[in-house]
């Protein structure tokens, strides 16, 4: 039987908050957030016990420290820390044994209690002091306090923090073939960035290849001149680091992407892990692909599904390791030509270790590269993609158009842990989503959704047509485009008639800073199925929104607003949209909206 | 920048449950037990998955192995599998690709599709399962399985297993002076047995102290013949192996633990860390008590309270290997004598690493061994003592007399993960503890508390003159016992008034399972304040109870028997107090209690 070697520590540091799982994963914050940190510490027997968080920088060796308070839970502690700059932040919990507060509280208990007989106690205060000798008086006067048996978490934790624009931000997807290619695109940067947009984003920009190319509307056989979906990646021209001939030169990618940091638009690439026959790796590197017993390559399908015109890579291969390094530098590539921002194409059918060590490497370049998973999976992938460090992921929005299907998915959006490292971005429509709700519902159904994502979610998209109100699928029953731009080029330009609409509702996201987070959401009752309602705060800033989710008529009902929102009795309110004064008050308000309708009301302070 | 050097698990295993603290303690669970797991398991990608949980016994080297099956939650898995013995039992969960069977399932989409061109495949799955070749037709109806990719847990996770009585026990608590030392006690074992009661716990059993001895009523000086308090452990017949000679002798104690044994009871003993001046270990090793700068020992102490007839060891010791070593060698000589339960006395005053070893390395030896914790403290530290070992705690029901303070307090019990690691034992009084419920409530005051200990919690105790309705405090506003038998010597017998009723409670605890957990309780609906209502509910078994709160009136109520407790539409139900019948159903259904009376209604089965 064995004693343990050293005196183990008495002072118990649990339930430290916030970790995800264990501290396995770092929980998310941007630059400029307070961290706030949890911990119930405690000990046996009275002694009084001091706290502290100490963390430090990305990279740097020294630890800084900041208080932590009790609370009124019992043993329970909090205190925060201040976060600068992007990386991985480290922290942990200290604690400690104040042995001259315990012995001055003793002491005054001893005191309150009559005791006379303290000849002990103040010497052992005038050792714990140092001074030759101390009376009672002087002894409760004292206010030095000291540090005994500092206690650590066995582990620290981590805080992955990254630039605002991976919580909060609006964007906009285009096809450059459908705008003159990079230099089309350029020009219409300023228009872009006068609509409030933050990011654009581009399907791969890459060579695609011939052979299977898909034609028009997803035929199996491109005709002559079909240019072929741009996931179909690689080409005689190059593969993932190089651009397509059609859209321009690498020289235009690149004043492009200048032009649009000095505009204040970012450009955000689509990272798809898909080879077309054509790409180069096929011959360079034929061992990154899955071959069949008979020789012959698998190309990519789900059936029954099939997409001939790409080969999926084997992470399985034997050389993965440099499959792995290839993948990273193609990303690298497109840093170092000023690309922070990537969107990553299906990441939920690669290794969850690979995208962990991906963006970990990335990051460790440059911390300011955010990623999007493009992810449509069961809720355990969809959150252990963002727990391996993917910034924010699409999410059923689409999909969730009823009073029921919102409440009920912002619910699991906000709960619990969820908000601590899985960030939303509603896109309202993508190029393969036009929802049956879009479909059907016309004008107001567009307003309608634009409204819900911008307001509900602190990153959304929009994919351009949605402007235009485009609403014709391939089919009845589909939700594919028809004439999908994903295999043909349009003509478009920046003058849909929702953009109006679109530039109000950013400016209202930039002015108001509860719409830049998701945590911060309550449902409020309406008494009306058709009508949602529900509230975001933030310090100093309140938003209510009600929105007609019934494209076809008018809806009438009674927002209540309840006690404990802690507004005042009775305020005013000013619609954002239409910029009119409304008075509210705590309880029933009446609100009527026609369809595609929505109040986005400001609680002013008095 | 590094790549991983083997290639890492692409199957994610999330959310396994129970564990406590990702896996830092163990949960509990006893013999005859089955353990449920959980697990959240996942991989990119299409295949289909298998998983089983490992799990290997104490001591044995080899892993047993059990299935785990798809529940209907999204990836989440579960089974089971059963304990049979005490000690620590490890587990884990493997989950692997069947590879056969995601070939099959692919290779049956592609069938259904239409699909024809399938040589590839075909022979895909002649070389996965081993065979010259394959038709489809073949193909769809093998059964062969396969694993690939085999992935465990990072780090195992363990179940301590301890005796049903750690979880499920009647005690019965007297000082043995009072009986006649352990010869008269060993008289009375047979009654004791008779009244249903498992376990009879004594406090310390030591030579007591005679310096600073405490007289009558808790006096600081002892007049002549005074026997002072069992507490102050030490004297010059010896310290904590000795037994006090006022008892009897070792040999008279060893006869009484066998014949306990032999007639189904055990005894407990109290363990608690504390010396008398007279102790042996003051001489022999002062380095284990706490000196003042002045060379003073200094006596416990809480101010306002003093215990000036006893002295706490110094776990800050720079000996404190050896008084760890001392203090556990305590517990084992006991255990050499056939003590199988202690009784802890204020553990949250000594470190919790120190107990974490002592019940580790007392449970190596013995595990059937059990530990119950006196501790009345905060919520955390009562979990963490849990957490380090205690088989069982004792709780602030004493002090949860409303049907509010019940319904909250059974609340916390058995919500969340305390269950899991957490057994209380409900004393309805203890030497310490007499409340002013029953000090002013009368015979109704007793048979109510009663009722409700022996009901809701598995583990329940009375101390010694509870059936005799003893109700005087030493003062108003006291809970201490006038003429405390803490300080003095009693004549006592089992003749109480109340015993009949106890024994008929144990009788039914033993005769229905849902009596014996903890965490299948659901309180009911009563629309009347001092009707406390609730179900308890197991397998083939379900108790509801009702126990009229106040001890001065007769009250009527409704309990509402809800739909989703899935009892029959109406039911017939034994009030097993009384064994008569009564016709419920569900919804409300009528009661009248008078003072002191309850209903303790078995649902029978149809």
């Amino acid at each position: 039987m064995t004693l343990p070697k050293a005196k183990p520590p008495r002072i118990q540091i649990e339930e430290v908050w916030p970790q995800i799982d264990a501290g396995r994963y770092p929980v998310k914050r941007s630059v400029g957030d307070e961290v706030e940190v949890w911990a119930t510490i405690f000990r046996d027997g009275h002694e009084l016990l001091g706290a502290a968080v100490l963390y430090r920088a990305p990279g740097e060796p020294e630890w800084q420290e900041a208080p932590l308070e009790k609370t009124d839970q019992p043993d329970r502690w909090t205190g925060s820390f201040h976060v600068d700059r992007c990386g991985r932040w480290e922290w942990t919990i200290e604690a400690w044994v104040d042995r001259i507060a315990s012995w001055r509280d003793e002491l005054s208990r001893k005191v309150e209690a009559g005791q006379t007989d303290l000849d002990s106690e103040l010497q052992e205060g005038a050792a714990l002091l140092e001074v030759p000798r101390l009376d009672v008086k002087a002894a409760l006067a004292s206010t030095e306090t000291d540090r005994s048996e500092s206690t650590r978490l066995v582990r620290s934790l981590e805080v992955d923090c990254d630039r605002p624009l991976a919580r909060f931000g609006s964007w906009y997807e285009l096809f450059p073939r459908s705008w003159g290619g990079f230099k089309g695109v350029e020009k219409a940067l300023p228009a872009l960035v006068g609509l409030g947009f933050d990011v654009l984003y581009f399907p791969p920009i890459h060579p695609i290849g011939v052979s299977n190319r898909k034609g028009r509307n997803n035929t199996l056989t491109a005709k002559k001149g079909d240019p072929g979906s741009p996931w179909a990646i690689g080409g005689k021209e190059g593969g993932h680091t190089a651009v397509s001939p059609e859209l321009g030169t690498i020289d235009e990618f690149d004043r492009l992407v200048a032009r649009a940091r000095k505009l204040g638009i970012e450009i955000a690439l689509d990272f798809a892990i898909q080879c077309s026959p054509d790409h180069p790796w096929l011959k360079e590197h034929p061992d990154w692909f899955h071959r069949r017993p008979d020789g012959t390559l698998k190309y990519a399908e789900n059936p029954p599904k099939r997409y001939q015109d790409i080969y999926n890579v084997n992470f399985d291969s034997e050389d993965w390791q440099s499959l792995w390094a290839a993948l990273r530098d193609v990303v690298l590539h497109w840093v170092e030509h000023g690309v922070k921002v990537f969107r990553v194409d299906n990441p939920h059918t690669k290794p969850l270790p690979f995208w962990e060590w991906l963006i970990h490497e990335v990051r460790s370049v440059d911390p300011e590269v955010v990623f999007l998973a493009e992810a449509f999976t069961r809720p355990p992938m969809m959150a252990a993609l963002a727990k391996a460090g993917f910034s924010q992921s699409y999410t059923y929005f689409t999909w969730k158009n009823s009073k029921a299907e919102l409440v009920e998915y912002m619910t699991q959006l906000t709960r619990s842990t969820l908000p601590e490292f899985f960030r939303p971005n509603f896109f309202a429509n993508t190029p393969d989503i036009l929802h049956e709700y879009l479909q059907r519902g016309g004008r107001p159904a567009f307003e309608t959704r634009l409204v819900l994502a911008a307001t509900l979610s602190p990153s959304y998209g929009l994919y351009s047509g949605y402007e235009h109100f485009e609403n014709v699928p391939v089919k009845e029953g589909s939700e594919e485009y028809l004439d999908s731009e994903k295999y043909e080029a349009k003509k478009r330009k920046l003058d849909g008639p929702l953009l109006p609409f679109v530039r109000r509702l950013n400016e209202i996201r930039r002015e108001n800073a509860a719409l830049q987070r998701v945590d911060n959401l309550d449902f409020l009752e309406t008494e009306n199925e058709q009508l949602l309602a529900y509230v975001k705060r933030s310090e100093g800033n309140v938003v209510l929104v009600c929105v007609n989710l019934d494209p076809r008529a008018e809806h009438e009902g009674v927002v209540t607003v309840p006690v404990w929102l802690g507004l005042p009795p009775a305020y005013s309110a000013t619609e954002l949209l239409s910029e009119s004064e409304f008075h509210w008050r705590i309880g029933r308000n009446y609100v009527r909206l026609g369809p595609g309708q929505s109040h986005v009301l400001r609680v002013e302070a008095r």
